[in-house]
């Protein structure tokens, strides 16, 4: 047998991306059991994680929303929803502010399904007003996707805006909400959302295996034999659930155990509010740190969510991400590397089972390392200097 | 929030099925990390689980071969190989004899490619020389795809025969060892096997999350630009790895971390070999006990695999399936349905952390509740039936 690589060392590090996330012991504890796939009592804790999203959501089945679990990242949920969903003389309007747009049209050139883009700069936020000028130009699109919070940047595009347009027109509206979702509250009728993604290692704080898309029934019924792909036909998913409660094929059955779990803890902890609060606590806590050590965020206050925040890199000779990166990981911290084509950036993610204290520490370590680094506090500054934690 | 269901009672039941499957406590526990999908330290580990597979399925890259590992079901890897690898003129000859063959075909009907069906009843293998005459006759395959082990019924199929054949005619085979793979040798080259693929939940004994693909890397490569779908694009996922070590999206990071301590734990018990022996072992203390208690399994005993057996229904007045598998799963044994269209039947996987004193426990409690549904013990039968333990 080929050597393993060394054990972690005994504290796992605390990891401030933008999923998979920290999560907490007893989501983790609760993947100690093997479950069977076809057992009634799995299919019970399947159908009780389907209910306890939509009310999560504010969503109801009375009120015709349906929410389908796909195997796989979120990636594979928002394909599936193009692959299905779109009609064969379909046309898809993409909004990009970064990769996850960008990424977005690349499965619409994979599955050959006509589409426009409109771009804007990735610390700017998607133009309702220039999608009302396309959709009222060209007929040809059925339907329009925005990503909620662009996790290249940050950024936080103007889904109410957006959806105001997309029902003016007539049009259909897919949101990929993976990593808001449940971090901060979404009125999905005052957006118009018909389609909604998002996974399972995001804000709910389970473990990855598998994304969910919220969908409006009737919608999703309409789109019988439009798929392009078995495995990401998300008609034949609900199918599946509605006839006998199961997953077409294997399901994640761990990853599901520990999102019951998980979606325990989100009700004890108040529910969407009082996470979306955490959230941001967790958030202005790292911004007044990293101000005290001249970090400014990349983007203006008024597009910056709450979820991740990219910094540009410090103005300091001979700053290498690499070494910063790796000093950080040794100090228990795990941040996120840049993804934004206009600048560079790190990236710190302030979701998951993290608390404004964690903010706090990990400030000192960035300090700390950046010391090391050569770097002179600003004249004035505390010796030891003392984040606030709200 | 909705009431969750009540807990299980305090042992896990036992799972003799095609999976997910018991799996060991240390495989579990592996799962209590949260790992950075982006970091170092666990893209270390994904490098090491590549290196394992090839090993443990008798494979270099010396001789040209990879492993891909894809998001999502069994079902994921083998649809994403029809995605990726069939060019946009070509044609896939599926051999079925069970659900999972019909499934490939519906893989290839939602993706629009040509196909062509040899079929055969379920209780009888793959027939070479009907694929010898199919392909003599019909230049426009291009591929050919195989169930090495149909868990429909159980049945295994003559892959080495079929390899031959495809070998022959210049064709490409592609081989679905979901249940087969580390259960029993396979020997790719004598197979003449292009892609196979199974997943992490089967006779390794991991828990589900991901499946792999074992192909020959140069036939891969050619496949430049055909893929018809992002997430399922094999090729831009082992061009991820090969660039950064990482999945292209977020990867099962538990499940992965549980796979390496189930390929650690697959070499510890002494490779495929001694696996597939106590796999043996299993089926034949199933097949003893349950031909004391009147039932013969539904295949003959040259094609059937040790994989998992289907049995007829009892002849039993008032036997209900549902019933007895209730029993079943009360005394801690979970069985599973049949699936086959011909008879009546369910079955019982004797793979998974499973020995065979637990199929022999397991045939003490069928027994007992075949007692209670009115069964009399054949006349000679000794009154508390000790089925034999190898």
């Amino acid at each position: 047998m080929i050597p393993a690589p060394h054990l972690p060392t005994a504290r796992d590090p605390l990891l401030f991306t933008p999923g998979p996330l920290t999560t907490s012991l007893a989501v983790k504890q609760a993947m100690l059991h093997d479950a069977g796939s076809w057992h009634f009592e799995f299919n019970a804790r399947v159908a009780w994680i389907r209910e306890e999203l939509l009310r999560v959501a504010g969503l109801s089945r009375a009120a015709g929303w349906e929410v389908v679990l796909l195997q796989g990242s979120g990636t594979f949920g928002v394909e599936a929803v193009f692959a299905t969903c779109v009609p064969p003389n379909g046309k898809v309007a993409v909004l990009a502010n970064g990769a996850y747009g960008e990424r977005a049209v690349q499965m619409l050139v994979h599955a050959r399904i006509p589409y426009a883009v409109l771009r804007t700069p990735e610390h700017v936020p998607n133009d309702p007003l220039a999608l009302d000028q396309l959709l009222a130009r060209d007929p040809a699109i059925t339907h329009v996707c925005a990503i909620h919070c662009e996790t290249t940047s940050g950024i936080l595009n103007p889904i109410h805006e957006l959806g105001a347009v997309v029902r003016r027109h007539g049009r259909t509206l897919i949101v990929d909400a993976m990593s808001s979702f449940a971090g901060m509250p979404i009125d999905f009728d005052a957006a118009g959302i018909d389609y909604l993604v998002s996974s399972a290692n995001k804000c709910v704080e389970g473990v990855p295996g598998f994304s969910f898309v919220f969908c409006r029934r009737a919608k999703l019924l309409a789109c019988e034999g439009w798929a392009r792909s078995l495995s990401l036909d998300l008609l034949a998913q609900l199918r599946g659930f509605e006839k006998n409660g199961q997953f077409r094929y294997t399901p994640p059955t761990h990853s599901l155990l520990a999102f019951e779990q998980a979606l325990r803890e989100l009700e004890l902890e108040g529910g969407v509010a009082a996470r979306a609060a955490r959230y941001r606590r967790n958030h202005e806590t790292l911004l007044t740190g990293m101000r005290t050590l001249g970090f400014a965020p990349y983007l203006p206050a008024t597009v910056q969510s709450h979820i991740i925040t990219a910094f540009p890199f410090p103005d300091l000779p001979g700053f290498s991400f690499d070494r910063f990166y790796r000093r950080l990981s040794d100090l228990g911290f795990i941040i996120y590397p840049g993804k934004l084509t206009q600048a560079d950036t790190f990236r710190i993610g302030t979701i998951g089972r993290v608390f404004p204290a964690d903010l706090g520490q990990l400030v000192h370590a960035i300090r700390r390392i950046l010391l090391e680094m050569g770097w002179t506090p600003p004249a004035g500054a505390a010796p030891s200097l003392q984040p606030a934690i709200s």
